[in-house]
């Protein structure tokens, strides 16, 4: 990615910038729409402009919920987001986004995550705003594109933005980063679906839903909710200093859909009474300067065809224990410089 | 930090590192301490000389177990790593070493941990080496001058590498990067104690032992045992399968100290059997090459002052949202070249 910082967009493209801007913050979604496909876009022309609608959107960004999703494929991630995302529309009157992150989706659009096709009602809902994950590729990568999208969202007016992840990747640690509460849908079971969770998602988790808990699963949901909640009690508190709760859910027949909102919204007024809410927010925003810049430098260094491939070989030389990582650092940064 | 590579040691010097070597891998304590202390040397004349030492002893290092030992102050870490070391020296034979990390000893010697006055019985044995932790400011930071440290006393024959920390600073991600096997020691209690553990610890621990198990304390300990065992067990296993064992221990009374040496040697059985334990290494040695790597990166771009200046500045705006991460970043990174 290279910003050329004297480019100045054509007057046709700065209006259209000045245009979508400004049909955004009065909350037209294809605005908003457009805005998203222009911060994800991998077309380096395209970057100047990005930065251009990001700074115009910044000052009216900031004011909502965001709140990380995460599960195993087959918990109900999508009947659950939308079962949540209709009560809060329906009991709250807020604007409710949905963005997924799945940096492994290389070929963009076919990502299962955040399909609208998988929430059918919800996409219907005029208050609700659906957007599949981005590809890599985009300005600062996946991760940033989906970043960068929530601070639209919030200019575009949603109070509640659900980003949706699948917790086997790679992706959760960047989730915990940019959301203010995580959640964490599983199944009550013999255990076999942890399997896939990486360990760090127990580590992040505000609140533990045990989905699909009706019929017959009932008892078994309850059981393994208490179990839960003893284990979680255990372990140290977060670093928002928030107790996770842990409780069961039916979202295919709405049950307990408000007990999840009145948690989310409990942990909300929580952390905003003792400054933490903002405290983190802070941090985060620490953290993707600082992250931003280490990937933007790699990404020029590497632009060098020899610097990658020197340190391609020296990283094999080190898996293989045959050069100090110490040693091999030092001899590929003195190549740098 | 700067490495001149023209530099080439004065024939004296460079005896000096071939002397230190030579003596070393016969297992000369006196070499072994002039290595370590080389390579935490702050003198960037040092530099190359550590380098040219590392490089030396690379090929007859690897051969140990390396097993990082956390918990709170108070726990009793001292004692319990006293009892372990003349346990296995007695049981096996195998020389250990204990060596220590804390990152926010910045007056160096003045640490608490590794220190030798609250080890005496074992730093009197002749097959056990007890090192304090490096302060910062040496040759790419503490957590690389303890990994260094790690190889050395591997080509000294030391086969058990004990690394002590606190478990309350920000070093366990890296002594988890560090380490084979990764025991929590703690109390039986309240919970009060775990308010000090930083809430990733658990996601790294191999092995879980309630000290102090005696006495009054007895009960408890065996209460508090089974809850941890039933709650590890609810989360998903670490990536190197390994499922985390919980017991109780005395080390003040020695007792099922024989335990926690057996859980170690059946964990390393089982991950060499399964390929596990060499797989993880490689993955931390590229770890700390990637680290090291935008760690030295870092600190020859903000030998800059203008651009430390810079950094500081756009940091300071980004926490308080005045402006995105990714646009400062890319303002920062576009400044750099």
């Amino acid at each position: 990615m290279s910003i050329n910082k004297n480019y100045k967009p054509s007057p046709k493209e700065q209006l259209s910038v000045e245009q979508i801007f400004n049909d955004l913050i009065k909350g037209n979604v294809r605005a908003l729409s457009e805005a998203i496909t222009l911060i994800e876009s991998k077309r380096s022309e395209d970057h100047a402009n990005a930065i251009d609608l990001i700074n115009k959107c910044l000052p009216h960004s900031g004011n909502s919920i965001r709140i990380g999703i995460t599960g195993v494929p087959g918990v109900g991630k999508s009947t659950f987001i939308e079962a949540l995302g209709e009560y809060i529309i329906q009991s709250t009157g807020k604007k409710v986004a949905v963005l997924a992150i799945d940096p492994s989706s290389k070929v963009s659009k076919g990502s299962i995550l955040g399909d609208k096709t998988r929430m059918q009602k919800l996409s219907a809902n005029e208050k609700a705003f659906i957007r599949p994950s981005a590809s890599a590729g985009s300005l600062g990568g996946v991760a940033n594109a989906t970043r960068e999208s929530i601070l639209l969202c919030e200019a575009a007016g949603y109070e509640v933005i659900l980003i949706e992840t699948v917790g086997v990747g790679q992706s959760e640690t960047e989730v915990a980063e940019m959301v203010d509460f995580f959640l964490l849908l599983m199944l009550a079971g013999a255990g076999d679906e942890l399997q896939g969770i990486k360990r760090g998602i127990m580590e992040m988790t505000d609140a533990l839903f045990i989905n699909k808990a009706d019929g017959d699963n009932l008892k078994n949901s309850e059981k393994a909710a208490v179990q839960y909640r003893s284990a979680i009690h255990l372990f140290p508190p977060k670093e928002n200093l928030w107790t996770p709760v842990v409780d069961i859910c039916s979202a295919i027949e709405s049950k307990n859909i408000d007990k999840v909102w009145s948690v989310i919204d409990e942990f909300y007024r929580s952390t905003t009474n003792s400054g933490m809410f903002s405290q983190v927010r802070a941090k985060q925003n620490e953290y993707w300067f600082v992250k931003n810049t280490e990937l933007l430098i790699q990404q020029k260094i590497f632009t060098n065809v020899e610097l990658l491939k020197l340190h391609e070989e020296l990283k094999q030389k080190v898996k293989l224990g045959e050069i100090s990582p110490l040693v091999a650092s030092v001899e590929f940064v003195n190549k740098v410089f």
